[in-house]
């Protein structure tokens, strides 16, 4: 970790004495020489002369090496595959997407096609792919990242698939997998962090509800790395019955679905944009539905709060990302709804790195293990 | 934390090598040697000549020196000071209670009154205070750690009383103040930790319902040190006015008070035991309060367990230490609410360490502080 956050301020305060990196990282000298030191010999980084603006006087500076490391990050979901070559500035070099249908979304196929269009991409830049920190996957379901088994992915129709080992021995690359909105809040942290310091938790509303949280720039998992799967916290024990056998789950109040499921018995209304434009157009049961959902997602946002004591909140989803007066109505539920001693605590903003978070924190989370297990 | 790390392996492993060390902290021999160095040099760690008993080769053994290191913890409750002295081993060695009445529990009296108990204590165990690590402080309310700062605590009517630089202005040893329920867990978590790895989380349900997670032997603070605070939560924006003026906190289900308010519906009940006992007696009105309460309990570790996603949960509170059979039933009630895939993933557990669970954990703060600043 003290490799990436070094590594980061360097990227951050380019170009930047030893010095000041020691000031900047909070690190003795003696650490900070050490650690620059391993990264001048992976190729990381690099010394340049310089007059340091600070002293005036000449000193060594140190900047990145641009394009010195590149991570793949890859995003699996239902009905599609994305695949990015992500630079450490956490822009994507080049990207590629494949719709996915059986028999292509089994694993082996899987494999395969990630394993062939990332040598595909990394040619077509004229990157050596051997050369890659690592690749890094997404995907939504229970993932143990320790294993690289896919425990169970409903989504997929998964379980129990070593997949991060079998497409580490096609491509002879690391291959770390974890949760999708886990990589996702970990790419998203990267743009929210005013500190090193930050607390940044993502919930993500659309077919489920679902939270992750960053703590100092690191994923915390919890036990089994089902942290943050608030869709099944209890509301009312004698709420709607969820599909997970529970009543009053938090997700039968504010998924798609359940908006969905609401309208449906008024008028058939096919998606929450459909519902939305029928809020718009005066409609009181329609704006019902949809208050009723930003009560909740305001509930959500402070039992969040009360918990985690985050810094930074980022709030997604298609519905949110689509609509942005959601966000607004949200934020004036908030003040009914935060505990007093929490006003003022946290920042509330939605996705910055939109349909590319996964891909972006994927890759991020490759380049984490590289870092953390040793340069090659 | 590596410092306590290796100190606590070798408590827990005494005799032992530094090889062996080096396997059992999963660092290198160089990391390992230099921090035995150092425990060394600050007369916390002696070495021993012993038959290694894996090899059966002599080999140089570390041993930790008994008694070589003690710190203070101290409990700050609305009507009650605690004072004890606890050793490597989180045994206490000397202990003082003192009833609080104000004015003695205004900040400049109570530093006063804990300096003097402190030296008493010390001397009739024929210990040097100044060699002691530090002073560890637990107290309810809003505690800002960096600054030894309480921010607010309504139990004892304070605001913005900067308290641990006032004792460590009168003791001359460092002082950390922190909330009583997160150092409750630090204490708490010790016991429970099966691993170097464990997420212990401690559930309190007394005049208010808190909460406090323990990560790898690190109190979790969030950005404001009031992560936990679930008493807050919203369960139902209908639900009966909090005390804070929100709708339906969970604190509203399930304190003491909250029950109490409930009985006396019916007749004056003064105490949760006499309402228990009613229960007992075959009162149908007393048996529906508290199984309500067992159900929101119920729901309360689903909803922590959901976001923690913690190994261990300690569940406390006077209602609870005193009547083994309401974990039982909130045992059978949550087959009813916990969500499927954290089933098996955690063990709830009452409290080991009873009332002096704050004084414990919070000299446990303090040596850790003491080997995160430097040996001196």
């Amino acid at each position: 970790m003290n490799r990436l956050l070094v590594l980061e301020l360097i990227r951050k305060h380019r170009p930047v004495s030893r010095a000041e990196l020691s000031k900047l990282a909070k690190m003795s000298a003696t650490a900070i020489g050490r650690i620059v030191g391993d990264l001048i010999e992976g190729g990381l980084v690099q010394e340049t002369d310089q007059f340091s603006s600070g002293v005036g006087r000449k000193a060594t500076m140190l900047d990145i090496v641009n394009h010195s490391i590149i991570s793949a990050g890859v995003e699996i979901d239902r009905n599609v595959l994305k695949i990015g070559l992500v630079d450490l500035d956490g822009s994507i070099l080049a990207q590629v997407q494949h719709s996915l249908t059986p028999p292509a979304s089994q694993p082996e196929p899987l494999a395969g096609l990630i394993a062939e269009s990332l040598s595909e991409l990394a040619e077509s830049k004229g990157l050596a792919l051997s050369k890659f920190t690592g690749v890094g996957i997404g995907m939504p379901g229970v993932m143990d990242t320790a294993s690289g088994k896919a425990v169970v992915s409903a989504q997929l129709g998964w379980s129990d698939v070593p997949f991060a080992p079998m497409l580490q021995d096609k491509l002879g690359l690391p291959v770390v997998l974890d949760n999708d909105l886990k990589v996702k809040a970990l790419g998203e942290s990267g743009t929210a962090a005013l500190s090193e310091e930050n607390k940044t938790v993502l919930i993500s509303i659309g077919s489920g509800v679902g939270s992750a949280i960053v703590i100092e720039g690191k994923i915390y998992r919890g036990a089994n790395n089902i942290a943050g799967e608030i869709g099944h916290s209890t509301i009312d024990p004698n709420g709607k019955l969820c599909e997970c056998g529970k009543r009053g789950c938090l997700q039968t109040y504010i998924t798609d679905l359940a908006m969905l499921q609401e309208a449906n018995q008024i008028k058939p209304v096919a998606s929450v944009d459909e519902l939305f434009a029928l809020m718009k157009s005066g409609e009181s049961w329609a704006y019902n539905i949809i208050d009723r959902a930003c009560t909740y997602i305001a509930i959500t946002i402070n039992n969040v709060v009360c918990t985690y004591n985050p810094d930074t909140i980022i709030i997604t989803g298609h519905f949110i990302d689509s609509h942005p007066d959601i966000l607004d109505k949200v934020r004036g539920k908030l003040k009914e709804f935060i505990w007093e001693p929490f006003v003022g605590t946290f920042k509330l903003t939605r996705s910055q790195l939109g349909d590319q978070a996964v891909v972006i924190g994927a890759a991020k989370l490759a380049l984490q293990q590289y870092l953390g297990n040793g340069l090659q």
